[in-house]
């Protein structure tokens, strides 16, 4: 008899972290990092650990977007073979009444990634694998069986497809075993969050580049000549060598980032990252056209169709793929296999609650299967909240060290999960008391 | 003192639907047409309903997210003047931890759209005007202050639009004058669900005509022999000069559309509605190119941003406007801007439950104010679930009747609330024993 789900479990958490400005971007002043947590059990004792990432306030509707779901799961077959993993997807995604909410983007799609991505999580350690490894052993053809190909055939068949990662198959031992030796190569955003000082800035620039980093990255948007000047500084602390990433977070127009980018372009920022909507496909190409910086966006990109589209527009020179926006591993396999047939390499986003945890293996995935490359790939890191998790990321000498542990690596712990829970846990009760006692309105 | 907001309701109201095959089509089989209602209270005793349609499960979410925005509003001054409107779009679409659970797509950005309708429901109330009217007597200015134009400036400036609604300020009240004298040209699905016989839907078509309808729509893209046999008999019942439009609901992938718009060319369909996914704009772009059916869209494109690009790159014959997918009355003035702009005619999608009666008043204001015509212009009309409001939308030879009474027309009776609340209400509690003594699951 194969496993079947018997437990299916929703958690509202929330992490104040407002309070130390970590996160703040021309968009997000204040943001409370936060994880609608699912829990999935089968009754041969497997668990799976997913999550939507929030940043505060709307957590419970992502949390009840989860329970919508639950039909879906519960009594089913355990996602514990890539069949029932394909299933799962399949039954999370083409739910009719459900997907109206969509179609495909915003909380409901969010929440079917917390899922899919809880069943990965299931699956591999069911296997005793850690999912960029369960992924990277399965054949050509259970991995296009997990992809959903509608509304991509314009531009990638099931057969294209397949001969991608049938021509990575060749070496994939060889780069798995480089992987282990070597880690994969990580970018820092911690200098860069625009709620931090001039000085805190140059100080954690020069830290990261001693620390190993060959990247980092700044939040940029607020205001011209402050990121002017943001950008000089950090260029003369890290030298001529080191790459600069600059982060605009959805603030412009079209025409204020062509600006904006012309007068940064003096400092050589490696990439201007989401210079306007992420539904802009037609802006981000504008962008690219209007001034020399390369271009990267997705970490809002709402699913694969949209990613199709920046692709077919020539409209990025980087995929930043997130864990949890998308219909979890399943529909960023689709998203890897796009930007492999273009040639557009993936540069994962990452920070938040556990997307270094998750997006780690996807990319280490994308290396030993599918682009079979690192040349120009880079997974952002931020070290924020790490502490909470059983399997946290571990980043030495800017790079990732492989995951060992069989699972996705974004278990929190039961104590933090005690701790944060909203509104009820300890620490919120604690901080809606100093905001009492100061006279104010905690949220 | 003007009026302040003391009141914020939120329902979780389900019609069962899916008992009839009403609305079936080929993405959406069984749909409960639902309502996520919300009414605002203010303390001088004004009321503003308004609602986000869904077509069953997650019913619940969008709900959710209703709440979410209960102190967006709560406690701040009522929505009567075009400033205070103006304010509440921008409080219920700029909070930095809400969007990002979009941005600007999704559940999220339809409960924005639910509540920013009900304060416009409140507003024409105050003013004593049905919405279309009291749109069509704001001035210009009052008018582009309502529009949020982040993201459009490439395309539209606050100037460009200005000067559209400046030039259409000569003919306004010769506009409504006629308006009231004739109503606005309407178009009927009711012949064409999926899940309708050949002659139920020979039977309706037929009806259609003789009531006066000058074009109807027909459900598509189940399967390809069926629908050119329907297609036929559509035509063979209609005759040779009524307008059939086609809806295929997001079924295709653009070889699809190309391949059967192609075969059914031949009996003249007038659009091809929804042949691929919204998000699709390069997509549309390519069945435009493709074959010879003019092609329509929007009911679920997320925002301002999508239709834009839709625009920009000549993907639409038509822009089929939601009255309650986007953000409200505001977020459709930037599109019927837009759409004016290129000269493309709009003609709303509606059905649902309350969409006739809320974007009838848009398309109204549309001719009086903003494209200055009604060429080519109409609004779909689906025959349910009217007499569940207190101001239903009246259509009669073919046309929608000028709305008379103050508001947004989208008020549900108390005593519809009360019998279809999800899961409490009577009509729920019968249907779950009625499947109960069957031996079934009831939702």
């Amino acid at each position: 008899m194969s496993p079947t789900v018997t437990g299916f479990e929703v958690h509202d958490i929330r992490f104040p972290t407002s309070e130390q400005l970590d996160g703040s971007d021309a968009m997000n002043p204040d943001p409370d990092y936060s994880a609608a947590y699912v829990v999935i059990r089968a009754d041969d004792g497997s668990e799976g650990h997913g999550l939507c990432f929030t940043i505060g306030r709307g957590n419970e509707i992502a949390a009840a977007a989860i329970r919508a779901l639950r039909p879906a799961v519960l009594r089913h077959p355990a996602p514990t073979t890539p069949a029932a993993l394909a299933a799962l997807h399949h039954r999370l995604t083409h739910d009719s009444q459900l997907r109206w909410l969509g179609p495909e983007k915003g909380v409901t799609h969010m929440a079917a990634g917390a899922v899919i991505n809880a069943a990965w999580d299931l699956a591999a350690r069911h296997a005793g694998l850690p999912v960029w490894e369960f992924l990277a052993r399965m054949a050509p053809e259970e991995l296009v069986a997990q992809v959903d190909f509608r509304y991509l055939t314009d531009v990638l068949t099931r057969d294209e497809a397949l001969a991608i990662l049938r021509a990575a198959e060749p070496g994939r031992a060889e780069r798995a075993a480089r992987l282990r030796a070597q880690g994969y190569p990580a970018y820092t955003t911690s200098p860069g969050w625009l709620g931090y000082s001039d000085e805190k800035l140059v100080r954690l620039a020069k830290e990261a580049v001693a620390g190993g980093f060959g990247q980092i990255k700044l939040k940029v948007g607020g205001d011209l000549d402050d990121d002017v000047r943001r950008m000089r500084l950090a260029r003369a602390a890290v030298g001529p060598t080191v790459r600069i990433a600059v982060d605009a977070n959805q603030r412009w127009d079209v025409a204020d980032a062509v600006r904006w980018m012309t007068a940064l372009a003096p400092y050589r920022p490696h990439w201007i990252e989401e210079p306007t909507s992420p539904d802009d496909i037609l802006g981000h190409a504008a962008v690219r056209r209007g001034q020399p910086v390369k271009v990267a966006t997705g970490e809002h990109v709402a699913n694969r169709v949209v990613f199709k589209q920046l692709l077919q527009a020539g409209a990025v020179d980087f995929v930043q793929i997130d864990a949890a926006r998308v219909a979890g591993v399943n529909e960023n396999l689709a998203i890897l296999l796009l930007a492999a047939k273009y040639g557009v390499p993936v540069c994962p986003h990452a920070g938040g609650v556990g997307l270094c945890e998750l997006v780690q293996h996807l990319a280490m995935f994308d290396y030993v299967a599918v682009s079979g490359s690192w040349e120009d790939r880079v997974i952002e890191y931020v070290d924020h909240l790490h502490e909470h998790f059983t399997d946290p990321a571990v980043v030495t000498r800017g790079r990732y060290l492989a995951p060992r542990a069989p699972g996705f690596s974004a278990r929190l712990l039961p104590e933090s999960i005690a701790a944060h829970r909203f509104p009820e846990g300890p620490v919120w009760q604690a901080r809606r008391a100093a905001e009492e006692s100061r006279g104010g309105i905690a949220p």
